[in-house]
């Protein structure tokens, strides 16, 4: 059978809708009717760019942050039933390498990562998966919710797992885009003395402070004729003096944290660390950066890399929802139904829908899926 | 009373030898009449430029890598006793701040720091400290390997207390100088599957292989044109090839360090290091530096600075050599007596003496002490 | 001067308020006028027994758990001045010592812990530490909330700096006195899962509920002729399936506390603990347990004492309190002027008061000290 | 086909040869021809006890430390072609639940483990495993250090993976049968500065000093009317005395692993180790355990269950041996050809041979593979 309608990239800003056959399922695996998609600024990256990095993407169905429902589930499927509300993480590892065995998977060299070349994505109606990564969702979670999971779970990844964030510390975030802000609500969720946001829109800097209670700081400008590492520096300072920054203590920064991918913005993060804290870079941005070396060395600052999640991230990112510590329901601006992808991914692009309301988090229901089903 | 002859910086390039009065102990303090003292990179750039950053060295004593005999004990002092032979570490700090007393006493915000302005160094006939910087030398050291501690107490800490380098792994070290010989050595001790070095100097390279085993990397040239980013990547690839490095596995490089300060090495060094690997950077040299956030990324790197040495570093150092896993010996290639301190410091300057050989390591006796004492 | 009225312990139950000198400070010491101290089981031991194992009480002033007043400053004092309020961490370490630079102050062999023989404790007039040693109070907490920072660091060392307790995990706390009790605190202020209380008296139970939403276990009744270990095992099955614990996943217990002291609580800890989880023994109670050592094995348990506290445990637990995340009014349940010490002595050793009122923490006031002054 | 002779416990003492089905392959799986297998402790048990607590063994093929030659491979298999050595890593794990996700998957639930009821062992000509689980041996290894890999791995986590043993550290070991003395060699090979051997025997003692440069402590004899604690702390007391062991500092014992299970080992291990020092029990012995609890608190010991291995132990392993730091050969004592393997089980069983030898490791070759063969 093959009534499967997929979102298809064929090329740049070359998208299609096209029946794909309907996956096969056989021992562990399940069939998940999709219901709900967000849409991810590494989808949009393909979408206007048709690749990332080394990793071009043709003839790909787009989609990777998805939730739904369990449709038939292989015979040595024990956990989940047809119907099951289900979350997907979307990435399937060979689970017998060196980092799949030592409990970094993530890193696993032969991943199949949905709507990273040349594995499919989620947008259509069906996706398979092994069982072990559905999880069902709890009462009171949406699918919505479970779509939300995915970056929910970059979130918990890069600040807790790798971060090692804990009570009583003190978070600063560079970007308020979707990964930044559950990035700040993780923090507020783990207990954070104080929470700082930084961005270099206004309005969504107002909109962390709202929904994490942030400190906010909003670069100076830049003058004619500096260098960016120049420019870094001073606005460190000047972030430091308004916000009342230290090196040591309770009024220093432990843990740092970029989601914006810009260089300033990391280039500022080394001067804003504490001494002998961390920085975290999430998600891709600036491939070649000046960083100043004399900061990691004085302040034996750690920096680390964090690549999508690992283990436990997905079943923590559902906790702290069902425990009530994260409301989600605040990121979703927009919605579209599956026909309307590619408005969908526009409005993702362009920051902003055609009524001019700036795009958050935009959801994708499935075919023949309302977009007020939950 | 004040015959307590010192090497002093003035200013740039300006050196004088000055009577300063001998230090009085009291409570745990001990008073050390000093043997020999190593000529660290540090020492020269004082030296030679008068300053590292933002300190300015001005009417200070140099030299911080000492070993001597105690010569006067405070009366609170229980451990050591007039005669015992020892190595001095250099740095007092203040044991109670929040640093202090986590276990990161390097990073102490009150350190005094021998020949670290504000702060005299030790190239003098006796220097004051608390007695528990003050390590007895076990028999079979001499007061030379004394002098080497500190170094090598640079290497532990970059290789085991930052890097934590075990058994079985795989190390690359960018620079050939002492400290990158001492990690080289560090590593061996610590059961190293594997030891790369990495030099532009083949002469160097030769002594690494001969010293550690280590197998050597000379970077190909420079192209016409090229970036240093392009050039590092390429350098990378050249150096997989020549080497059989993978990214992964048991031929993969686990940990990295860079003990040059040049962006290339850095640069070269992040393509290198294994998925999941960490690079640690000890010692200064560069300051800004572009290096490629798409390996911290995607590998999950875990990039670390590396300064000076914390707890527990100095005592490991003085048992590698003790228990005979290092040999210290093969580094010090030249020595000078007290009067000669000026030529001590050129060659070192100038990587190597009059008659043309290379200076890896020079240590000056103590005043009135022959150079051939031991 | 020496008007220091102080309240010593001469043997056992034999107590006497003498007239000590005021103590004489210098560098960096500051004297604290106590206002108000909270007795601890320890404080009660010494009094009932004269001893904890080897160490004997005698001629010692009782009472380790205060807050007070700066009433002066030695000379190198910065951060503190007079009339600062301030909660007191009353182990004086060396700082020097291979565990104090470790970051593990608490076990420093020469620590001078207030009220352990031979040294004096706070029940007095006046107590002299140094300036670190003396936590300045955030607004709105108040003294009888700085004395209680004595206990609550014991509970923040437990359950976060040996326990690891993270969000969304789960507990199990044996033993609801005011140190069980503090732990549940911490870790619902870390964002606990799932709290669980066990105490062999159902009012103590009542209260953990109230006051940290925990769920309770209230211990079957032994059986005649079963041993120790057996009535564990049967108990261990029983808390299991009353309160839905599981060995794995969501449902099972990440990290147990012993409080109590009770071999049959440690028994049944170890069943209790998760594969791969983590016990910690808080406080001493019996010395000689029979645990199952097949638990150990099987289940890879971590098994740890907690030994007061250590490294940034006080300044996190005045945090807890300062960002309102631990409310400590409802564990002081009895409050005494100085002059009736005995009277808060006998009343914590009974666990009750005369009015039969059950004790939970009760705070003595310094001398002349109101007992509602705050 | 079933040519596959099997030697199977079909109750207790009772064994036979069988023979069973050869397993058919299929996806990743490889057939190995088993050439070599050593008898392990719990072989023995369950030959003489026919269960380990409520594992009851029932036609059961017996073995698990096995090494062979790969006979066939499934199609999807990359890294393995027929004729290549490799030892053989016994248990299959699901590779998917938390534990294997997290990185532990010898906690896994699922684990079929070669010889632990119901999983048949490798005592026959043929087994069969996920390719990932054969380990090719590097040139150098015979096909009898292939079957040591086991226990080898299971001292490698021990030491290393629980113990965090390194480089200058001081280890203590109860028991010098075959898991003890690996954990020496393993400890050796990471640079101890001292290792301590602990046993009954003196013989065994006389080899452990001999096979890895160890000291010795022979317990002193049980005093008439003295319990086991009373005994322990008595024995831990001469133990210090001779052997010149502190509480602190370098000559401490930072780990101490009980590989003997009896009681008194681990009660004396518990007064053995350092202030801050590690506790592993590795292998099973006696269940209800009396230990000092008194101790676990005051020098906040972490205390650890070591249950077989983990990731990267059997690699880790294998390299020791290729690079020379282990040599396993003096621990082969007994080789017996398959037809003999009754012969061999009543030998380790009764700790010699018929002609008085003492056995530590006796090897059994597979059906038609001459003793010798290697």
């Amino acid at each position: 059978m093959s009534d499967n309608p997929s979102f298809v990239l064929k090329a740049v800003e070359d998208v299609v809708y096209e029946q794909r056959p309907i996956p096969e399922i056989s021992g562990n695996q399940v069939l998940i009717k999709i219901k709900k998609t967000g849409i991810c600024g590494s989808d949009v990256h393909f979408y206007a760019h048709g690749r990332i990095a080394h990793l071009v993407a043709k003839n790909m169905v787009l989609g990777h942050e998805s939730a739904g429902i369990v449709h038939a589930v292989g015979p040595d499927v024990k956990h989940l039933k047809v119907g099951d509300r289900v979350a997907v993480e979307p990435g399937i590892t060979c689970g017998t390498c060196d980092t799949c065995r030592l409990g970094r998977y993530n890193l696993c060299a032969d991943i199949a990562f949905a709507a990273t070349p040349p594995t499919d994505g989620t947008l259509a109606r069906f996706y398979r998966v092994p069982a072990h990564l559905a999880y069902p969702l709890p009462d009171g979670l949406s699918l919505e919710d479970g779509a939300m999971m995915e970056p929910l779970a970059v979130a918990v990844h890069a600040v807790s797992s790798l971060g090692s964030f804990r009570n009583n510390q003190t978070i600063a975030i560079f970007g308020c885009g979707p990964v930044g802000l559950l990035c700040m609500a993780v923090a507020r969720a783990f207990g954070a003395s104080r929470i700082i946001a930084v961005d270099i829109v206004q309005s969504r800097l107002d909109f962390a402070k709202e929904y994490t209670g942030a400190d906010t700081y909003l670069p100076i400008p830049f003058k004619e004729g500096e260098s960016k590492v120049e420019y870094s520096q001073r606005s460190a300072s000047a972030m430091q003096q308004q916000l009342g920054i230290e090196d040591r203590g309770p009024k220093a920064v432990d843990l740092v944290i970029d989601a914006s991918g810009a260089e300033v913005s990391i280039q500022t993060a080394f001067y804003i660390a504490k001494t002998g804290g961390t920085f975290v870079q999430v998600g891709i941005g600036a491939f070649d950066v000046t960083v100043n070396f004399g900061m990691l060395l004085i302040k034996e600052l750690t920096c680390k890399g964090a690549f999508r999640y690992g283990p436990g991230d997905y079943p923590h990112a559902i906790a702290l929802v069902a425990q009530g510590k994260i409301d989600l329901r605040p990121l979703v601006t927009h919605r579209f139904p599956f026909d309307q992808a590619l408005t969908a991914f526009n409005a993702t692009r362009d920051g902003k829908s055609k009524d001019g309301k700036g795009v958050l988090k935009a959801i994708i229901s499935g075919p023949d899926v309302p977009i007020d089903e939950d």
